[in-house]
């Protein structure tokens, strides 16, 4: 039988923009229209041309190869003809291949929101959607508020679908546009859908997630007939965001459920490069990917040392419900003071360190992880630090460079103007080739004074670290109380794109920041040979 | 028609500690317990008495009020009789109500993990579970990967959910283990379940996140007949997560789809407490609340300025699934934010503080908590710093003291044994009455040795805050890289059994600190007054 086609809309660049906290350029859009475009979404939705000088300048050039390039716009406003309504003509003219115009479908809103008739609202989706089709592009409609709309008044709400299918659009998208429909719900409103005479190929799903139920609202419609799918990248969107295509493809393609009678644009080969994009995404926000998030998080695939780590090493299959490479996504079986002697050997595989099981350094090794886990130490969640040690413990970790001491100052008072002042300095002594070099910072506080201090002059290391960025802070007390140990997680970045976590644990917070810093460090200093090594290798 | 019992079951302090960097302490347990209780859970699931020295502590005593406590552990092992099985009787003697216990029902993992024959593994589960109510306990089995051994085998996934029903188990949870399973499974298996002969009503359902329909398909289990949902506070747990129950609640309590058919034990008024529940957890794990979190998010009712806006500010239900308020909530319109003054009022009456709403210096207060709240304070999780910034606003703080300058020093180098050493010392000029009053202490860290020489002479205050305790100390970085935010939030206590909590925000943790430091000992100052004047007055 052949399989039926779902289509995947993105709108990332629309409704995403929607999103608390998040304002693209033109730039970024074009960045992230390129992304979209190559993974190979069918539609790309990029803005509303006309409500802002960011969408109209993006507008101003087709900004998609394969994938269709749309401009989301309003219907033509009631008592205006097509050609005296300006925005719809600004919509005209924008350079995309299709418009999906938002049109009301919940009597209420038409007249509080619209204030005119039913019919002049019906009017204006059949005029637009015409419009559109004249002008040689593809029509759409977002049937706004379709299924609070419908419970309100479905015969309303129906022949709003209706007009717009019947103008010749070749999507009616179904809008839960506050969020707060159950998949039943979905399920039996796009069977009325349906039975009304709109067939399930011309209708698509938008789905929010102010119920946690994106995913499930938009999977729900597709199994009841729908054949296209609205939603962003990572779930990004207005309140709790919107349906997140990161998930929704993987499921579509790998689940039998879905991949049974559906196909998508997206192949299993394109498929590889999902969590790259998912993260690629986050990196252009300037945001830490989720940990957690389904198929593309860092935990996604990752196993405690527990009741299943052992019964997933024997056979991963057994306690991972998709392989996680057909993602591109990594098994991570994790370090911790729960963990077995196979646990450690696979964790040292995975690092390219290959060590007998044996071997009496894996026992040493071992016993100082856990003593260490023991004294608040979390390598499960510091991997350069736990490379580090475990290279370190094996003899092979060069000594760069040695602090021989430092000092840290904070001091707080009033200067000469009698403002309050705070100023915070440090100084490190460090041996380099057996020479002393000395330097001193300022920094916004303490431990951002040690890092300038300690990066100040590294000798003849100093290009290498020159790219090395701290990029997250992360402190936890341990033990609450005058007894409290710290811990201080670092996370670092270089020109590479490479990102490692470090460690360090003490009862004296700037002792603890000065261990994750100096692992942060040597590691790239590791690091860089180790590329190097492989570049001269090949 | 009567409606039906959905009960919850919390897993937050078993599975939840399987997430990635989660670790609880033996404290930790007994506060979140507390919450969880306080909320109104049915069952609060503990750990796993005899897998590590915490969950055997923990269990020492029963930590809950009105809920269920739990203990979970493994079925009786096979070829050994229950009174020769080690971790049975751990189980059978820890302080529980109830046993959880994980019996396999995937035919594969049997032989994989178990090394047993199916029927040896029937037999442990009938009696497991006999073992648990001749103790006295009530008695639940987590039927692991049923819905992929329902798959495999399905007569033999259902000949473990029997024989745990025949041999007396009050619940029978079918676990999705790996997170695989879509809801058109989980109806299709659980309706198989039912039909099978296993009331639905003995029946729960186990769901974790790994295709982002944890919520989804938890309600699809219900739909299909089970009557206990499990899960953990904000969806932690392995990989992706569990169902998370700070969703699914308000979903069941105030979606017609279910609170038409069902109850559960919260009812609208403790559902209100929903969102402190969640943010009081994050707070506990020192991590940040997810901002577009379903329900409790601080964007789930947050509108950009945009198409929406202006129709909310009319009616804020046409754009809202829920009101903001029925989870605790607040509606936030980014374009101008006008709630907020009756939620002040309020929040100062709770204090003891009234204040007339057309006061301005209420106007005062409110512009100053918003400014500061942009600025990283958070006064929902610093009572005291609020009501101290409340009562200097409203002019009732006397000066009792003034730190003039504070400098704090850490140094790190080798002692004259060649020992590595750290040492922290600070100096604190303090003006009392007119009078300078130097201070010098040495402490186990910077923040340490600053709170010993700020209370190591406070003049004729000194007597007053000898029995000032600083009990908890937290840390969060709110925004990574070098310019990152600190914000420090400090719990104190004395000989009353008060507990205040304060807050500092600064660019430089030790003067975030000192912030927190000096709030914590003013709020002492000042309560102790108000005390005095309550016992005068009587």
């Amino acid at each position: 039988m052949a399989k039926e086609r779902i289509y995947l809309f993105d709108t990332t660049l629309r409704d995403g923009q929607q999103t608390p906290g998040v304002d693209f350029s033109v730039e970024d859009k074009i960045a992230i229209a390129n992304m979209l475009d190559a993974f190979g979404m069918d539609y790309v939705e990029g803005g509303y041309p006309g409500a802002n000088p960011t969408d109209t300048a993006f507008f101003s050039k087709k900004r998609t190869g394969r994938a269709g390039f749309v401009a989301f716009g309003m219907t033509k406003r009631a008592g205006v003809s097509v050609s005296n309504d300006p925005g719809l003509n600004e919509l005209l003219r924008a350079k995309s291949d299709h418009i999906c115009f938002v049109g009301k479908s919940w009597d209420y809103h038409v007249k509080v929101a619209l204030g005119c008739t039913n019919e002049e609202n019906l009017e204006s989706i059949d005029l637009s959607v015409k419009a559109a089709i004249d002008a040689g592009k593809g029509a759409m409609i977002d049937c706004e508020h379709f299924f609070d709309g419908y419970k309100a008044n479905p015969a309303y709400a129906l022949a709003c679908a209706k007009t717009a299918y019947e103008a010749g659009a070749r999507w009616i998208v179904l809008c839960d546009t506050n969020g707060g429909t159950q998949p039943s719900e979905i399920r039996e409103i796009v069977a009325a859908v349906i039975a009304a005479g709109v067939p399930g190929d011309r209708l698509g799903i938008h789905a929010h997630n102010d119920t946690g139920q994106a995913v499930a609202n938009s999977l729900a419609a597709v199994e009841a007939g729908v054949r296209q799918i609205q939603g962003t990248l990572n779930g990004i969107g207005e309140r709790c965001g919107n349906a997140n295509l990161v998930t929704i493809i993987p499921t579509l393609v790998l689940k039998p459920a879905y991949n049974e009678c559906f196909e998508t644009g997206i192949d299993r080969e394109a498929l590889q490069g999902l969590t790259k994009l998912s993260h690629d995404f986050d990196e252009l926000l300037n945001r830490s990917p989720e940990t957690q998030a389904p198929y593309v998080g860092s935990s996604a695939f990752a196993t405690k040392a527990g009741i299943h780590a052992s019964a997933l090493l024997k056979d991963p299959r057994t306690y991972e419900h998709v392989e996680p490479e057909t993602v591109g996504n990594l098994r991570k079986v994790m370090v911790s003071d729960q963990g077995g002697k196979s646990n450690f050997i696979n964790a040292l595989k995975r690092r390219g360190i290959d060590v007998g099981k044996d071997d009496p350094r894996l026992d040493t090794l071992i016993t100082i992880v856990k003593e260490r886990e023991a004294t608040g130490y979390a390598y499960e969640g510091a991997d350069a630090s736990f490379e580090l040690l475990a290279r370190r413990t094996l003899g092979s970790v060069p000594d760069f460079f040695r602090v021989e001491s430092f000092r840290v100052m904070v001091e707080r008072r009033f200067d000469a103007n009698g403002q309050l002042k705070t100023v915070s300095e440090a100084v490190v002594k460090t041996v380099i080739d057996g020479e002393t070099v000395m330097s001193v910072a300022e920094g916004h506080g303490p431990v951002n004074a040690l890092d300038i201090a300690i990066r100040k002059d590294l000798g003849r290391y100093q290009p290498e670290i020159a790219d090395l960025e701290l990029v997250d802070y992360k402190v936890r007390i341990l033990n609450g109380g005058t007894e409290a140990i710290t811990r201080v997680l670092i996370e670092s970045s270089d020109d590479t794109g490479a990102r490692w976590w470090t460690v360090g644990v003490s009862d004296n917070i700037i002792d603890a920041s000065f261990q994750a810093l100096m692992d942060s460090i040597v590691y790239k200093l590791m690091k860089n040979r180790e590329l190097a090594g492989k570049v001269a290798a090949e």
